[in-house]
């Protein structure tokens, strides 16, 4: 039998400034600590950073890329998993988790928080949409991890 | 050669009291009235009574459904296009639209204003979520339709 | 209430030989004629050709694209409905047909053959893949579109 | 940076005889013993058997699961991918992969070698559609695994 392993799946822009990054790239790192996987959308900005922090502790990474090539992804991903569905993939990402982390984030990590919120999956922000309860709001990365596990 | 026609969106719960569903209704009859052509996600409440609203000012509409059945259409939908993706769907509904007209609406319409906002198409809310500039808050179902147009 | 008509759906590839075109042009001529509405990848040769013979014949012709450009679609389309899906619209392609027609076609037109088939949806081919019963042959345009129907 | 793995996707009905059961289970185990990373559907038949051959072995099992519940996966699967889409997520695993070995299979299986064929994907078949070439046909699952890889 396979050890289901706890699902994060971190959201946020593919570009970031350097301090956002800095924090996905601690809470990537928080989830493999942690012993989580860690599903991103397999893109730059703080997808990537996440995925560096996740790998650099030793975890596993997989991106859901929404495009139709593998070499989209990261350097940081161990499995692209290629939609091709565009942004229709961010349904996917956010089925697939057990908890859900967003790191600032624009309009595509909004519609994210939105479909979790409808399919009534945690969702912990850290410095992204105030949308009220039921999101969580984190004040650190590592808080953000601790409140997602 | 076809003659491309405004396609507008509307969006919407799936249940809604009755003055939304008045209101779901007059702005499917002026897309009608107006020539546009109503898309939307196929099912009951905001998304029936615009249909309906259009039908009977002999407009034409089209479902584009989550499930996987023609039979879960509302009765005012001419043509069900039967997606069989669940919420993944809504991305394709906003994309299809030239302009989107939310009428109040849950987590599912947020998910669908925010598609809307990072692929840069013009949305017109009535009685929906107040996100700023740049969605167009309309007062009446007249003047939304007039905007969306 | 709306007035559900038979909706077909053509398929084959986005280029072809010039005999190929005149066949599916007849075919969705013979669609519109018999008062279904066509819909098809929205592309180019079978798909145009098809939907140059149903707006030819007065019908309603939908195009549902595989990008995530409205002008993607050929000439004769009258509602594109953009997917952004890629190759995953062919799933939606067949669900939301009463019946297919095969015009020649090469592996994208076999997955919708076998979503077809899977779905237990009638399947007429014209010079495309032969795979034994339940496909049914057609010789002519006329008889698979007599046969769809 | 992460260590890309050979992924190999391995097709096949939900429900299967005993002996197709037993390749497929020689088949997962093999892609594991070869340090490939296995997806598949995730559900029953020969995608469950071959997750329990690669999971016996040591391997990492990933499933594309056509519902909206985790619980669908069958009990060997890591990392349940949970896609919503139906059939639709037949196209996301076929493009996921580096190559794609098919164990018997029915009309669905037909879909995923078709897109295979049309994303110039290799695919190795065990008792599956004769298709002729570029389709390679292996006898025995270690054949295919070594064919696959």
């Amino acid at each position: 039998m396979a050890q289901r392993h706890i699902i994060i799946v971190v959201i946020g822009s593919s570009t970031c400034p350097q301090e956002i990054s800095q924090i996905a790239y601690e809470v990537g790192k928080g989830i493999a600590q942690k012993g989580g996987i860690l599903i991103c959308g397999g893109l730059g900005g703080v997808m990537e950073a996440a995925s560096q922090g996740a790998k650099e502790a030793g975890g596993l990474t997989i991106g859901l890329l929404p495009g139709i090539e593998k070499k989209e992804a990261n350097p940081y991903i161990d499995i692209p998993i290629v939609t091709g569905l565009s942004i229709a993939r961010n349904a996917i990402l956010v089925r697939s988790s057990d908890a859900i982390i967003a790191v600032s984030g624009g309009y595509g990590t909004l519609s994210e928080i939105a479909f979790a919120l409808q399919l009534q999956i945690p969702v912990v922000e850290l410095l992204s949409w105030k949308l009220g309860m039921p999101i969580i709001e984190a004040n650190t990365a590592l808080e953000a991890v601790e409140i997602a596990f």
